[in-house]
């Protein structure tokens, strides 16, 4: 099969369309014919040499896919050949075929295409294992987002509001607009407003119960600083860096939390916790209409590079499509 | 009646037994008789003017008491006058008398003094609201608590190994030998010794579950270094400082999270459903002999300021009771 390999770490134009070994699916596994894949930061993180996939996962990048079934390994039951589905990956999305864990399937929500389909596993699972499982978000509670034009962003947005969270985000002054369509109930341009200010006021002083965090040590301070009590800080992104000074009086006195997470790394039962959880309390939403894939564009696979780079110039809005 | 009063913000001098107003019981309080309280290193920081009494808490010092109710306010059906209880308080133990809402009270444990049972109510529930409620503590779970031979300290070594944990400890060279009587598997010199390192080798490399921290700034990159994954560390205490650097991609690689609490600054309610907690599962361990008060010594309650003295030393073991 043909798969893009990064040949060394580097810029976008180390990803080359390459021909490699097929797959072969090990016990609980399915190999599935890939019809898309979706770019994710992670992806540019790996391409760069920062970000190698965990042990067992493939080379190639591409943590999400939508396709066909084409093989089933030992002890597969649920599935079976021909079936169209979109999976949750450690890597290898970027590819002819991909081999992936049954327990990382899911079904392709009807009303969405085979190849949108593509562009929701990784920010379905990561919003929600976060936002639900593990900071308790509840309705009536408020949530702030940074980066709400993002894939996740644009995500988080459409589900919080969808379950009944009052939604505040950061992003740049061309994505606002956007954001309020998701689902934000104010969205604070990131370069000209104050978002620790913005929130508390637009609360009368309450502050964020949740904050999903994809900046990392330049939002440290003001994400605690803007956090309600009993408020829970999620970070799953380091784009502002990862060290900074921290205030744990602050925490204290807020009786607050900050977890870090990535969802890649997860071991295999886990992940297929949160896959099931997602496919009973999400894909219900999507076939309602009322949480929907967000698509900047579409680019052929063996573009990869291209698609990389509209990711880094960061004018796109929700997800960048990989295309057979 | 009389009571401690923090004449002004300082040393342990400015406490002075003094003839106050008699406390009042509101809907749904109690008035207790106190026979004992405790000190805790709260009750310092208060009397130095950085840890106000929350709002409606006496003023006077002392966030635990055991005694004989005296009075009930207007709703409270499920205790009596002359009932032996020990309480929860947020303030106010320092005293002859004391208001208390029902829903901190909890009975005498079978086999403890009334006196001893002052030095409970506050380290049970925050042990307890801490590791069980907050950081979802399990059996075979590995825990490391600084501070061992503290008041906190010892009432965590034990209810922590009684639940099966495996429990290592910092301490001073001359506590160590306690903190393995009172469940340590391992209690680490905190002068001499690297904890990072001792728990790292110990554990075959796993680190800590779980870490419950009373020092903060000091031992935050350490607590990170030395947490496992999917490891939670609590801080309950600044004795290190607040402010410290935080390597925030240690904890997304760890899948880890930090959370700050106080139990005196939570609503009563909170509180209630805490103390309802600890009755259920830890007053059990206490009457079955698996946890014990731990306590250095009893003073007499008008020399606070004494007592204040020894537990800033730092020399004693388990806690210092304030007995009329």
């Amino acid at each position: 099969m043909y798969a893009i390999e990064i040949r060394e770490p580097g810029g976008p134009e180390t990803l080359r369309w390459s021909e490699v070994d097929d797959p072969q699916p090990g016990a609980g596994e399915v190999i599935v014919d890939v019809v898309a894949s979706a770019v994710n930061r992670a992806d540019i993180q790996q391409r760069l040499g920062f970000y190698p996939p965990p042990a067992g996962a493939p080379p190639y990048p591409g943590l999400e896919c939508s396709g066909r079934i084409a093989a089933l390994g030992d002890g597969v039951t649920d599935w079976k050949v021909g079936d169209e589905v979109c999976a949750l990956l450690a890597g290898g999305g970027y590819a002819e075929k991909v081999r992936v864990p049954a327990g990382q399937l899911l079904p392709i929500p009807a009303g969405v295409s085979l190849e949108e389909a593509a562009a929701l596993p990784e920010v379905a699972c990561t919003v929600w294992a976060n936002l639900f499982m593990t900071a308790h978000l509840s309705p009536g509670e408020i949530l702030l987002v940074h980066g709400g034009g993002s894939g996740i962003g644009t995500f988080a947005l459409q589900l919080a509001s969808a379950y009944g969270v009052r939604v505040f985000c950061t992003a740049s002054a061309k994505k606002l607009e956007k954001c309020l369509l998701y689902g934000a109930e104010r969205a604070i341009d990131y370069n000209d407003e104050d978002f620790v200010q913005v929130v508390k006021q637009d609360t009368e002083g309450h502050g964020a119960d949740v904050v999903l965090d994809t900046i990392g040590a330049k939002y440290l301070a003001g994400n605690v600083d803007v956090l309600a009590t009993g408020g829970r800080i999620v970070t799953i992104g380091l784009l502002g860096g990862a060290k900074a000074e921290l205030n744990l009086g602050l925490l204290l006195v807020k009786r607050a939390s900050i977890t870090g997470t990535t969802l890649r790394a997860r071991p295999i039962d886990e992940k297929a916790i949160i896959v099931e959880d997602v496919r009973e309390h999400v894909w219900p939403l999507i076939e309602a209409g009322r949480v929907r894939p967000v698509i900047d564009r579409a680019i052929a696979m063996q573009d990869a590079a291209e698609a990389h780079r509209v990711v880094e110039a960061s004018d796109h809005i929700g997800k960048v499509l990989l295309v057979r």
